[in-house]
């Protein structure tokens, strides 16, 4: 992606180019297989860079099209919150978490490699997000802007906080303890907020930080809209993990009724399931209102989350 | 530590409120245990906060000393430094991995917690490491000098390369693709530099450039002596590992001949490994002459590494 992507074009076309631009973005951020040692940097490749739904990317350039964030932090943000996300995938899949074989359709990275690959390919891929983060910005947009070292300094606290033990690592702990227990509601909604919402919120926030400064009333709608989404891309997915089949899904489907996890299909039931994700899909389009049209990408994606089939 | 520690302490004495400060330092940047998820932050404490050598602050502190770093980049630099090296210990410590019971003789992470705890620790530790390195300045620091942010962004991508594919996490792959196999010494060589001498040297790095802008010779120099004292470093735990008894290392000692992996000692002899431990010494020395009196720590550093008994 070397310009930013018209707003005029359709959603689907927006983020099919979203999406093959990643690719692009994550290649120049990952080291090539020809850097020594060879094997590691082909299976971070290999996991890395193969589709997937970007929605964290997604999210991020829809919330830099609101506030106007340079491209080249954009791209930055995007590929960053990429990596922590596909790592977390990787250690998640290992034996002695869920133990999967099958992601986005491929064998895991244990399986097609070994367990001491796929720890070393996660560990590397969360480096290389703060590396990426962190990376020198183009001269020009260095000088332009005065400030841009503490914007990008901000960016990194808030992915480092939402990734860490109070954040993505703190709710698959909660998701590990919780196995085989009856969980409330609320303890539910607390660990996806830490498990997956975490970072989807810090995908949002990123887009955002990167530029003009936020006022407190703006970073409340944000995180409004932020938790929203978060907590209905958790339903819809258990939803999906209920309902779909494994090819669809690309991952093994029916995973957590046999893993005897808690979900909100297990608490709510199927209908109320549903309707709790499309309450949501509400409650993310309220909190866009103050930004007008230049939420349209923000509010498409809350559709997209809601509504997808996978 | 509230202040710098002053330069006429012997150096038994300064070393040792480094380590006692350390724990400090890591308590006030690692989560407290009342806050959720209770185990993974305990179990977070458990690895990081029982003292251990802290070479790696150590050195920042002594680099820092060289360049008049101000204080709260050298803890920030110093917590995040040890974390990235407290997590590379619990991984390496998997059963996937070195398959190890015992580190500074207590339970490994994953013996006395469960496998799943000690990868989500060595997760949320890595995680913690870049949330620490880019934490707000207090405000008199911030607005005392307006190039901190580029500095500490500068930092954070030094740590985050050193601890990557690039660097440890590297060299580790290289490590597992090694095993059995005959090594030359320069591959041997490369191995190490990556594996342990990367983030040696970026723990001298981040404490020099937390201070005054470095110039070429003086970044040259500091190289020459982090490459020295990494590989040292190597030698010299090569070396214990086949003369020293496991109550003395607080690890398992002669795991290296029995896990038939190459070392110095296999591929050198123990005496002309203690011959290169002392060339590496004087080599150290040398790249420290053009800091004169103000580089003391970093001397009697380079004599701790090759001197140490365990």
């Amino acid at each position: 992606m070397n310009a930013r992507i018209p707003t005029s074009l359709p959603f689907a076309d927006w983020a099919k180019q979203v999406q093959s631009g990643m690719e692009d973005v994550l290649d120049r951020f990952l080291a090539p297989v020809s850097v020594v040692p060879a094997r590691l940097h082909e299976a971070m490749r290999y996991t890395a860079m193969d589709g997937g739904k970007r929605v964290r990317p997604l999210l991020v350039y829809a919330a830099g099209d609101v506030f106007d964030t340079p491209l080249p932090l954009l791209e930055r943000a995007a590929a960053a919150v990429e990596m922590i996300h596909v790592y977390s995938l990787v250690h998640d899949d290992m034996p002695c978490m869920d133990d999967d074989a099958l992601r986005r359709g491929k064998p895991t990275v244990h399986v097609k490699y070994d367990e001491a690959t796929a720890l070393l390919v996660g560990d590397a891929l969360q480096a290389q997000a703060f590396a990426t983060l962190s990376a020198p910005l183009e001269a020009e947009l260095a000088t332009a802007d005065a400030g841009m070292p503490a914007r990008q300094l901000r960016m990194l606290n808030l992915l480092a906080q939402a990734s860490g033990s109070v954040g993505m690592c703190g709710g698959q702990a909660i998701d590990l303890a919780s196995v085989g227990m009856t969980l409330s509601l609320s303890e539910l909604e607390q660990m996806h907020r830490l498990k997956t919402g975490a970072l989807l919120r810090a995908a949002v926030l990123l887009g955002a930080l990167g530029g003009k400064a936020l006022t407190a009333d703006e970073s409340a709608a944000l995180d409004d809209y932020a938790r929203a989404i978060g907590l209905a891309f958790q339903v819809v997915d258990d939803i999906l993990d209920a309902t779909a089949d494994s090819a669809t899904l690309g991952k093994t489907a029916g995973k957590d009724a046999a893993d005897n996890k808690p979900t909100y299909v297990s608490i709510l039931g199927l209908g109320e399931s549903q309707a709790l994700a499309e309450k949501l899909r509400g409650n993310a389009h309220q909190a866009l209102a103050p930004f007008g049209d230049k939420a349209r990408r923000l509010r498409e994606l809350a559709d997209l989350i809601v509504q997808r089939k996978a």
